[in-house]
């Protein structure tokens, strides 16, 4: 598998650059006869949009989802879908002055050494945050399989600029309140908080970052493979991957070690007849399986490298050192923009291993061959 | 590839179950002509041995390893590397007892939800950390070859039951005393303490847990790919495939969020003609490739769940709440034994990175055919 | 990896629908450095351009490549390379009357059964020829490298509707007589008698198939992988993939059986200071591993199954017996569209084996970095 | 994944070399739930063994299998199988002779030159026919799973020696005297030609090939994916990777390039309520999906490289022309070795991909947990 592909049955291969012609992705291994339009992706892709410009971001991007394959007559057909944004015009020439000047916290330096100069260094080419519309576009279509299978994700920020999230609420609050937020933070105070302490950061040309956690609701027992596939391990391994992460953890994660045995192992009890854990330290995962109870993961979100203020660094065509500032109009905090990106990373997760587990299935709806007008109709 | 398989160029497979016939693993794509012996592996395997069995281990398993292919003359021969040790004569009885009883902590309930009871469930079968004796045989393979591009790695425990290690130690101290404690802690005081705390959580039939840091040394910057293999991705998948690991971090992890841009990212001067950032606190990974600095790794480990106070579970086949209370001698804290797989984990994602980067060759040492003699006898 | 990818290092995932918006395919893995425009991809796509379009077919299909990604200032960056042509405007109503009546030869009837009816079977869907566009595009830049490393493939026609290539011609003259012939055939007498069988099959509303050779000249030695992936396996297997193939062979291929041993084996011999083997029957892969020798394959193509006379099929939803015409225009021999077709797929698995071996590397042409602006003018 | 593997649900792994300590697979993604013996293995494994040593084998290998993992109380259990044959004491001096000399027709040559001569030649090492017994390993679960599924398979010898089978029998005929056989060919008036053919080749100090073939039953429509994972293609690959193959024809293969579309072409009609194709010159695989007739394919096998006549070669060493005489008991015809090892490759990869299809489930048999002891019992 290319390294530019992820998963097993549903895979993901993503193509584009932050300042080329597009960011797209291919999707193979969507089951076949999925309801799926267009708006199903731009929804999801508009999650992204600032609504308080001021303060999240300084430019709005405003993607146009195109469906290149694998659909007809609405329903996906089994073949791989490609879906892409053009990106608009831009002026690339900024990037051209700091070429051999790497800029402190992103990948220049290293992106240099490695492709010898041949990789598409404006902005960021394949290592910007911009790249991350390609898990999106693809996670929209495994959360529209997923809520086939009864599952519901959603992340949300629990931490922006030293602001916490304060108040504990139910999943249904998180789920209505998150996009009223410009931070996506559902503690609505916090929020006000975390908005200044972004503003703050931009007045004085700096950057926050924060916490997104994410819960998986309904993901049967079982889920996952022991030893080299353990479903934490990949989620992890898809999170790590979203640009600017630093951390992850399941559950109570850093603060197991800190606590006995006894406190931290999830007993268990009947409930209306079924098997229940008394607790959620393990964040849905056991031995690499999915327990039975929500999956909680918390992401840590370095904050954004590119800042106004002067920063030292080295032209590495006459080595020697220099002084930079990053030009362009930058997000103060990308926490924002990062959250329908861990939704959309845990989603495309759950749904290969799903796929895998077989609770999936390759070809949905239909029994019999000819019936798919009806359901064509129907939907 | 299977999902007991992992690695890309360097593709290592794991057999067997903790009271089955053996535990093995087999390594695909090794290059050709490493010297290479039972006691390399051997070594490193007993790394894994309690030196205070009073402390750490309740018993000493001496696992005699046995390589069974790919070996020709001493040295490797692209074929693949077949190896295992035998388990010993266990007895399963205890397990029969508690085959419907799940043990909190454990990956049982889930197990048996997926297996609809057909895993082999003694001694928690492929979800038991005896498992983990396949990747540090495979890591000392990795090891040998890393050795060879110069790059040298160190795990070692940093924190246990709430003791923290003190004093910060240069490399070669961490080189030279990990192994002097009976916990991998290489600030022989703080090592002292954490005995004391496992101990006392023995004597009260209760477990704990810590965190374990890991060190690689001479990674060459640009190693790694973004999107979908990033390094820290790829590093974190195989960490939390060990059993108990509930976070990763890389860097300052957690404090990342805590930071303003300014203070988190890692600026570059000119020393000695060549680029060098000014701190650390990417951790070695700068958009997914290594940046050339140290890759440091934190890793949550979590307290044992085979803890001999009781603890409220349910009986599967007559659905009814019951209480269990885990047979059998286990440790009371399982960090010192993942200091040594977690080093091996890291140790394997960086020498396939290296070959898929075409940084190890696929046939090592000698230019022209029929020269392999000589090697043979100066190794 | 995805069903719709192919190779190790050198991976191709192709999507798209023959009578849907495009037929594209993303590569991904090819090396840093190589110059690469539009029309290097183009040149290669016109190889299917009908020369005489009375005889070898009835529509002349303009596609225009597009280059979506993965280049930069004219040289490939090491990201993936997305290139597509779009689809003109096809009026497929055509295939609405056929939708429940699978045409013999084709795979209306499997695909129907496995897609439950979802599949877009407008012009055969995925199973169209038409995707062949996909292989002759990621083979032209697969060419290119192998250019590089000194690599010279040639596919054209020995046989078409029982008419044989009589003369056996030079690699030279191979090369310049092929794209001379409208039938691919370099021996230009029999290319005369294959056009005329070919149009005598077109006057009876019927189909001729043939066979088409591939030689590939300068392999080094040792190129492929024992047992499971062995360089003929892979050959093969892209083969196969080529629509309506029905057989490949190598060197002597079915001949082989009736050869004795003293006769089949390739003996040696020492020729200007470098060990030569005195024949080829093995057609250049012993043991699944390059011989040195020449690559020879020889694939033997179908006749057209899309046939004007009536042939009996079944309407599968009154599923009662009928009488198909297939109505369009369609080439009434495949076989000079499927020349370059087999070329594009041997370079498309040697390019990923000579990967895999190193003996490409994952960046060309410099050695320091700032210097690729030289190389881009020179080139 | 890695070279020695194959197969994307159901992997095998293969380890071991002609002369070293064993020969082994490990079987990956093997249903949970299926009763297993090692002698259902050791059965299969038995159709190597010659039954007329004098005619088609010098030696008689009674390999004893072993099973060292994967199976708990007489079922798989979901895990990785690992499955071997310990290597006899075998006399290897003759290759020590031999080391510097490559025999024609084997892989010695290019081997040297890949591994730069760290490979294990002795018996051929990794390119020994010895190798397949792998094959037929995990060949012997994959035919109990698709025997579940309703799929027959059976190989046999057609052609040996320019011998050719010449009367038709049927699926029954071939099933019950195949292994009534010595050369593995049903019609047993041609066997005894086939014999003769043999002994006379024998005699000369020479040998013979033949032509395998392979009919599967049941397969239901629709198996395989389109463009790159065609069910064609990946029968080829696997058939291609057993040693001294070198064609392989579905159908009426290279005949087909000389009928007429409407010849070749299979039509369909309605029996007993059900689509029936009116003939299989397609040999049950129609645009790489299975077609629902049986699967017919035909390898070519070459004649033994291994001869006791005097061929030319050269002394690599001192890079002069030299003689070479093959040493050891040597098989005049591999032929009846190979047909079990065509059909176990068949069976793997038939049952993978109906894993892929989802038409053979991950857990077999019991629908409720705890209810696999009566399986067990019954069973």
């Amino acid at each position: 598998m290319g390294s530019n592909s992820i998963g097993t049955e549903f895979v993901v291969t993503c193509f584009g650059e932050s300042h080329g012609r597009c960011i797209g992705a291919v999707i193979d291994g969507c089951p076949a006869g999925l309801p799926l339009t267009v708006e199903d992706i731009q929804n999801e892709l508009n999650k992204r949009l600032p609504q308080n410009q001021e303060i999240i971001s300084t430019r709005r991007e405003e993607d146009i989802v195109e469906l290149l394959s694998g659909i007809y007559e609405g329903f996906t057909t089994g073949a791989p879908i490609c879906v892409l944004v053009w990106n608009k015009e831009i002026n690339s020439e900024d990037y051209d002055a700091i070429r051999h000047t790497p800029r402190p916290g992103h990948a220049d330096y290293p992106a240099r050494i490695k492709y010898l100069g041949f990789n598409d260094n404006r902005g960021g080419g394949r290592f910007s945050g911009r790249l991350t519309v390609a898990f999106i576009m693809a996670g929209a279509i495994a959360k529209k399989l997923l809520k086939l299978a009864g599952i519901d994700i959603v992340a949300y920020s629990t931490e922006i600029g030293c602001v916490k999230m304060g108040t504990s609420l139910s999943f249904e609050e998180i789920k209505e309140k998150t996009y009223q937020s410009s931070v996506r933070c559902p503690d609505l105070k916090a929020s006000k908080l975390m908005e200044a302490a972004i503003l703050e950061a931009k007045n004085e040309g700096d950057s926050v970052g924060g916490i997104v956690e994410c819960l998986a609701f309904n993901v049967l027992a079982g889920v996952g493979e022991p030893i080299f596939d353990s479903l934490d391990a990949e989620l992890a391994k898809m999170i790590f991957n979203i640009p600017a992460v630093k951390g992850v953890e399941f559950g109570v994660g850093f603060e197991a070690p800190r606590m006995k045995g006894s406190q931290n192992n999830d007993c268990y009890a009947i409930q209306d007849g079924e098997v229940h854990a008394l607790s959620n330290n393990s964040g849905g995962v056991l031995g690499g399986l999915s327990s039975g109870m929500p999956i909680v993961i918390k992401v840590a979100i370095k904050p954004t490298p590119s800042i106004a203020k002067e920063q030292k660094t080295v032209d590495m065509l006459e080595m020697k050192d220099t002084i930079i500032q990053v030009k362009g109009r930058h997000d103060a905090c990308i926490v924002p923009k990062a959250v329908p990106v861990v939704e959309s990373s845990v989603a495309l997760v759950l749904v290969d291993q799903l796929i895998c587990a077989g609770l999936i299935p390759k070809v949905l709806g239909v029994e019999g061959v000819g019936e798919y007008s009806d359901i064509a109709e129907e939907n």
